[in-house]
């Protein structure tokens, strides 16, 4: 395998590893019954989290995702440095209405579906300069409310194409910080340490937005791949690695069709990780019996299956080193109904196991 | 005065200058009647900026903007390691569809309009802890698309109340990085050195959100007035320093009403900022000869006003150090229309004369 020099590096290593201080993981219902069911922290079976709307919901989901990747790293709100979170909604108002009443100093997001990768990635490097001991990353979808955003009324019951993705109703949240995080007390769900093994990041490659010209929103897969093959070459390029480096590339939501076109397009520049690519929409639904089509896709998706799945395959020794690479499809309804095409963006983020001394 | 103590810290002081190397203004033909007409890069007279729809005219504003603070700085868009920016279309389709095109590794934001105070922190600290060389900070609004994303078809001509503002078709973009900007060349217009005086990002305060539950999306100042108070309280308190600190504190976009209720607020804490205090809202726009009510807003109102204004002023010797603090109003239709509140929040950003050697 021998990589074409592309433009500039869109990568940076930090010098110490910024380490994962907890991570929490709220879903829905229907993720619950999910492959990965188990390993989320919380299933709430009512899609309205005891709001009134579709948008309530969604604020409280990532409000208490939140709150609980903060319990689980032993901190109080107020010793947050600062926040950096987005989600699906126009104006992002799951994330400020959701993040709002905590009173941390607050970056919003729009990376759309990336967007855990695109809070992470900035996290960490402000957590690397030394800007804040403790930061919060989170981010969350709502499968009514990406409905209501960018489709149909759920009430119209409208038919959807193979391509398709479900919108995963579930929020992500982590706390990052300078230092490993403590001993987890009795009984704590999946703590982010056992022994003297943890989970950093240690590297970012920052996305830029691809577009192939695709005007399809209900093949977002397609629409995404090409960013996410930019972005796995450019990471590969700018550390001279290979797909063996890592015991797993894990896109966010490309699904059936886009994994295939992610492969075919990464095979076209010799570069094969079949052996180690695998994607949050594939892995959060099981499509055969859940009626998911194309897979899982949202902000949630890679976000609950990062803090969930993922992160403890890290900590368990599973897995030394991953590429978590959330990807995201630039659209809104206006932009789609006025005949654009919808472009892509992949944001990774290098996490490794650290042994901590 | 004397500040009281209040939770955590949430500034940055950055050890070393992070220079702003270029600057560059694109407003509307309204803009450009008004008593800053002037000062700006370009204006464009047509509305539609040689496009078929409101969102591709604001894409293209940014874009052109973009491109012409890059060319300012004698840069190429692949020698800009990232860019940070951001609108306040749903799911921020300006800067996807402005920024896309230049293949720049991107963060995609949403600050509503305080996003050039959000661009420009983010950048700051990526500059400073050595992350880039050279960053974009870009944003924009355009009058017809805020309407038609907020509020009513321009056909409808309805009514607006005197709280209202306007919002400036216009972006502002900066290209800041380590190194002060070389020597202007000739007939440049507005560089950002003048001998050995440039203009540098020295500190910076993040803005919370802050909801005082007003929900008149039609008085945007009251909403977010609230926000400046908190971020310019916490600003002085974090820095031990005084209103008369600073040769001029600049919030975005309060307009009459909201510049008022600031001024209340912080009196209420016995800060007066009153010697000092100015608003982008109200310097864009004449109120009594241009029909705009309350003042401009939007994210191009702030940047704008910054890159054709404030910047200068710094560069000739005017101001020492000023206070940049664009506010931003948190509500979507969707939140709006189900009655909740409009939050806000103000980014502050320091900029002073900085004499290289």
């Amino acid at each position: 395998m021998k990589l074409q020099k592309i433009q500039g590096a869109a990568s940076i290593a930090f010098p110490r590893p910024v380490f994962i201080e907890s991570a929490a993981s709220i879903a829905g219902k229907k993720e619950g019954e999910g492959p990965l069911g188990s390993e989320f922290d919380m299933i709430c079976k009512d899609p309205m989290f005891g709001t009134a709307t579709w948008e309530a919901a969604e604020s409280t989901l990532q409000k208490e995702a939140a709150l609980l990747a903060i319990g689980k790293a032993g901190l109080k709100p107020e010793e947050i440095r600062m926040a950096f979170a987005g989600d699906l909604l126009a104006q992002s108002i799951a994330s400020s209405f959701g993040i709002a009443e905590m009173g941390i100093p607050f970056y919003g997001l729009f990376g759309a579906c990336s967007t855990m990768g695109e809070s992470l990635s900035l996290g960490a490097m402000a957590v690397a300069a030394g800007y804040g001991e403790h930061i919060l990353c989170a981010t969350s979808s709502h499968f009514a409310s990406a409905e209501k955003e960018f489709r149909y009324p759920l009430g119209y019951g409208n038919q959807r194409p193979l391509s398709a993705t479900w919108t995963v109703t579930g929020s992500g949240a982590c706390v990052i910080g300078q230092n490993p995080p403590s001993f987890p007390s009795k009984g704590e769900a999946m703590p982010l340490r056992q022994g003297n093994v943890c989970a950093a990041i240690t590297e970012i490659t920052t996305g830029k937005i691809v577009d192939y010209g695709f005007r399809d929103s209900l093949n977002m897969g397609a629409c995404m791949a090409p960013a996410a093959c930019d972005t796995i070459y450019q990471h590969l390029f700018d550390f001279g690695r290979a797909p063996s480096d890592y015991d797993a590339i894990v896109t966010g939501d490309l699904g059936v069709i886009g994994q295939q076109i992610l492969l075919d397009l990464l095979s076209g520049k010799n570069i094969d990780i079949s052996q180690v690519h695998q994607d949050c929409g594939l892995m959060i639904f099981d499509s055969n019996t859940q009626d998911t089509h194309s897979g899982g896709s949202g902000c949630g998706c890679a976000a609950t299956v990062l803090c969930a799945h993922l992160l403890p395959k890290i900590i368990t020794g599973d897995w030394k080193r991953i590429l978590f690479v959330p990807t995201g499809a630039m659209l809104s309804k206006v932009s789609f109904n006025e005949g654009d095409p919808v472009a892509g963006i992949a944001h990774a983020v290098v996490i490794e196991q650290a042994v901590v001394s």
